[in-house]
């Protein structure tokens, strides 16, 4: 499964921060000699500031403009395309943090609007409340490839191991995270969340970030990485903008599980874990 | 709190093992000038090789005659006792990998059996079996000090992170983990589990392994460590013998949790973590 990951910075043009994705994708399979990425992925809010008084002004609807020409995009290029997140506003103007994914004919095949907002107040670090403007989602969300399922949560959503834990329970071989770490937070946590997530699940995990701009208020983190299920960092950038494509085996999953057993070792009789609906 | 690690070699005499921890704790509050330890571990089958045909063999009961030199022992110095793991037997002659806590009067204050049997088969690297001679507990196990509550669990415990999360759910600031990662999974996931462990649960992290002995066969990973609930390594040993006194503040705890809501956050409307009993 090859993997393109495209870390761009984001600019106050949403219309700006869409064409470089179109650019980006349709140049990279332009350019790929018929050997073209399976999946491209870019990093949460693509298209929007990472500023809460930003996300219901750029918000739009699940098939509305922006949702059509990501799916017209994917379809065009022949990808499964995991556009990163946008802000999603749906019929009672709530906003939601929500990382479609579109298939290969354009086909919607997944939504996951962030479950846990991120909340912070780091003593002389970072400070930022999504909640002010966003609304938590309440799903866990894995879809299908030919290659195997994978699943997908957004940023904040990755601390909580009970979810990696659930989508991998459910089948997911890789989970596409789309996020936006900062300058607090990613030298301390960013690596470490990336690398025992696929550790403890013996899954791939994808994490994905804008790249860092200086001119913008939220300084992202960037370091987009690939981590094995053994735990290796089998790709991490640093925080400038580049596009990467990375091949990843997923059948190294089921090599890993049958070596070190930690999902099928875990002791449904003494606790467990579950999706309360 | 001040918490003292043994990081010491494990003999075929059981009695040398035994000795060598008394001396340990012995020396180490007479030299502390006043300011002795209040916590002391050591690592797991600290008395004992680590070879599953000697667990039977070297196993007692609890109340036993090492479990009573342990007990006088932490009367005797007024600390509180970790001293690791010793193969346990019980009266139908099943065989635990068991960690006791004893208290500065000398009771015993917790008793984990190992809940998640090391049975692992590294292509090129480790092999080992622990069900082919143990039994497994079902008890998450937590206990109360004057400085707040601890959890214990042994070392293939810690790979899980129901196990974890539970212990703290139940109040755990600390969390003492007897281990003996091996020279295949230490370097690979020795550090990624503790900081990830700390950091997920915000909680203090404190791994004690024997250290590597090199005429033993299964040769211990050592790197006795302690991590703060913010992830960061505040101990690491090497792998050769040592004694390190370490302060730690567990009030730390609620200044991590206050700024980033890990556990207040956690989505319990969309996923429950249970025990099941």
């Amino acid at each position: 499964m090859r993997i393109a990951q495209l870390q761009m910075p984001v600019y106050p043009d949403k219309e700006k921060n869409l064409k470089q994705l179109e650019d980006a994708v349709r140049n990279l399979c332009a350019e790929s000699g018929g050997n073209k990425p399976d999946l491209i992925a870019a990093g949460e809010m693509f298209s929007c500031p990472y500023e809460t008084d930003k996300f219901p002004e750029y918000a739009e609807p699940a098939g509305g403009p922006t949702w059509k020409r990501l799916s017209a995009l994917a379809e065009e290029n022949g990808v499964y395309l995991s556009p990163g997140t946008i802000p999603e506003v749906d019929e009672e103007r709530r906003v939601y943090n929500t990382a479609f994914v579109f298939d290969r004919e354009g086909h919607q095949i997944a939504r996951h609007r962030k479950m846990h907002l991120f909340d912070i107040d780091v003593q002389g670090g970072q400070s930022f409340r999504e909640s002010d403007t966003l609304t938590a989602g309440s799903d866990v969300t894995v879809f299908d490839t030919e290659f195997g399922r994978g699943g997908i949560c957004v940023c904040f959503d990755f601390r909580f191991p009970e979810l990696a834990r659930l989508m991998v329970l459910e089948g997911a071989k890789f989970i596409l995270v789309p996020a936006a770490f900062n300058q607090t937070t990613g030298p301390a946590h960013w690596d470490l969340m990336f690398r025992s997530r696929a550790v403890d699940n013996q899954c791939w995990t994808i994490g994905t970030s804008p790249s860092m701009n200086p001119e913008a208020s939220y300084h992202a983190w960037g370091h987009s990485m690939i981590v094995s299920p053994w735990g290796e960092v089998v790709s991490e950038m640093d925080e400038i903008p580049e596009y990467r494509v990375i091949d990843i085996d997923l059948s190294e999953t089921e090599r890993v599980r049958a070596q070190l057993p930690l999902l099928s070792a875990r002791r449904e009789d003494v606790y467990t874990l579950k999706k309360v609906k």
